[in-house]
């Protein structure tokens, strides 16, 4: 039997709660399709600040490297917020994708007719979005060099190799042809001479290596501005580390709840799984919080595996608990009740 | 009389005849509030490529230094998208910007309850918004050194230094004292050394010199957020020039039509005012561009000169034009008869 070995992040706030319920599945699906499954868990984030004074302690970080795949469930919190950047939670979850190599975060948000009525845009503009952000996560602004301070003054560098942009543009079009062939990048170009490089080689790759999917060229703020407008017009976005930051969160309003936008962060050797929504401290520990983001993370993991059926059954199950109306508070219209954050995960545990 | 002398850089698209229609309805208000007008028109942008190769002619760029305020149509198109960045429409826009020192760039929004329909966003979400994005505009990544690009590589700089930070904080704070009293600073500081400068520098001009004002920080990303799923919670929003230039396309999206947003560019001895939009050129020399944008700059305009009286009349023209539906295209519903470019700038002037 194919065997996998998962290490589970917990981390800050609803991360246990949601992490929970996404292992339940992961397991029920072990044993349905056939694999072998063994997990175990670290810390992470503000959770390992508090035991361990670092955010992301040595024997997490050698657990992640040497696992066949990381499930992450959310850090940070005001807690944490008084502190120095290099010690906050946030700095333990940058070193970890720096430290995986996994230079391309994948966030897909759809919006199926039947919940448009959520979305904060108008049904008649948003219904059927279906769309796939594809952020560059080891690279640009986020880890440019120079970068520092001093009394008066303050910078950071946006840099980029053309070897960077060439394999975050490889992702984006190769999801594109099995998507619907389309990929727009989104840079700056007008402006910036990183943006410049950007656009010469993502034109580059497209020519050379995947002329068959459609390319178009979007400055970040007319993006911005289209993902509001018509979000419908985009199948695949790819951009860089910081515009993709601004643009994934962005397009995550779109559904109306973060509750069941999942993320991978793929591209080295292990990927790494986590929720699109943040740890939620407000609602902590109450069996509220959503766990199908976790749970669809979950998928986007057995799929990276190659375990794809088990990855199609999980998204059935969320399907069918959702139709059932087995959903917690966040999903629930006026009149209907919610279920326990533990319900939930079982009923898909139990599909699967 | 207070004597004003106006340059006019009408541009390219529809830039002509929209600024021929503000300059109507300033040489109205002249005529009613009694002030002198004087007005001059230079090339700038894509039509001062054509003609003299260069996107800011000396002309036109010491013209603007001796005026006394400068009224811009738009710059760009499809037909200069081909030239290296030095040599675009572009680039003349972001030198005549530094060369006035217009720091401020101001950017008013509002979705009154009439309008809300138009908005792609929901009417219960949108409706009644009202904000100020106050975006830094000659500093940040957009001039900072070094900045270039090598065969294999790319850079640009993020720079800020503390009295660039404050400048542009007692603009928005000040701004925000004649409105609700609160003003939301964007940054990422949370993994930019140079947006922990810019939040240690907005907090201190706010302790010492604004304390009576609300002031909450956000995260670009998650300001991008709350700007589509409750845009009503902000008042001034006040951010470095590429957040500034990202969240403020954003906000203009919810009103549903760019036709109607003025900005204002100031903090120099001469200030900048041009409309939100682009040069459409689509739709250029046929009629149908909406001068509302122009004209409401225009309003801007009177204000910064201290006419404020006349500023008001032209905004009420504006509402006047609204109400009786003299309006272009753009603002039409089914059934609604859509006036002329010319028509509606006849109808304000009159008014005023
Ligand atoms: C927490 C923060 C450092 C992080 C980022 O900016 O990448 C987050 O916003 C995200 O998008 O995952
Ligand atoms: C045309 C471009 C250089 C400019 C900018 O990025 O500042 C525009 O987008 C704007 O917002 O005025």
């Amino acid at each position: 039997l194919p065997s996998y070995h998962i290490v589970v992040l917990p981390g800050d706030g609803i991360g246990p709660e949601v992490t929970r319920e996404a292992v339940r599945v992961l397991e029920a699906a072990a044993e349905s399709f056939g694999f072998r499954l063994t997990t175990a868990s670290y810390p992470v984030g503000g959770a390992a600040l508090e035991a361990e004074d670092d955010p992301l302690p040595e024997p997490t970080l050698r657990a992640c490297l040497q696992a066949d795949a990381v499930l992450l469930g959310a850090v940070g919190g005001p807690r944490w917020d008084h502190l120095e950047r290099s010690q906050r939670p946030e700095a333990g979850l940058l070193r970890l994708r720096k430290a995986l190599e996994a230079y391309a975060n994948l966030r897909p948000v759809q919006v199926p007719e039947a919940l448009a009525d959520a979305s904060p845009l108008k049904r008649e503009v948003v219904a059927g979005t279906d769309l796939l952000i594809v952020r560059e996560l080891t690279g640009g602004i986020y880890f440019g060099e120079p970068r520092g301070r001093d009394q008066q003054r303050a910078w950071n560098t946006m840099h980029y190799a053309r070897d960077e942009i060439a394999r975050i543009a490889r992702v984006a079009f190769t999801w594109a042809k099995r998507r619907k062939g389309r990929v727009a990048s989104v840079d700056k170009a007008n402006v910036l001479e990183v943006s410049q490089l950007w656009r010469e080689v993502v034109t580059q790759v497209h020519r050379e290596e995947f002329p068959e999917v459609e390319l178009e060229h979007f400055y970040v703020d007319n993006a911005a501005m289209q993902l509001v407008r018509d979000p419908r017009r985009f199948d695949v976005v790819v951009t860089g580390n910081l515009f993709g930051d601004i643009l994934s969160d962005l397009a995550a309003t779109l559904p109306g709840s973060l509750g069941m936008l999942p993320s991978a962060s793929i591209g080295g050797r292990v990927g790494l799984f986590e929720p699109v929504h943040g740890s939620a401290p407000d609602i902590a520990g109450q069996g509220k919080a959503n766990p199908l983001a976790a749970i669809l993370s979950a998928a986007m993991l057995l799929e990276t595996l190659g375990q794809e059926a088990a990855a199609q059954a999980v998204r059935q199950g969320v399907r069918a608990a959702l139709a059932e109306g087995v959903k917690t508070a966040d999903l629930c219209r006026a009149g209907e009740t919610p279920a326990p954050t533990e319900v939930v995960g079982q009923f898909i545990a139990n599909y699967v």
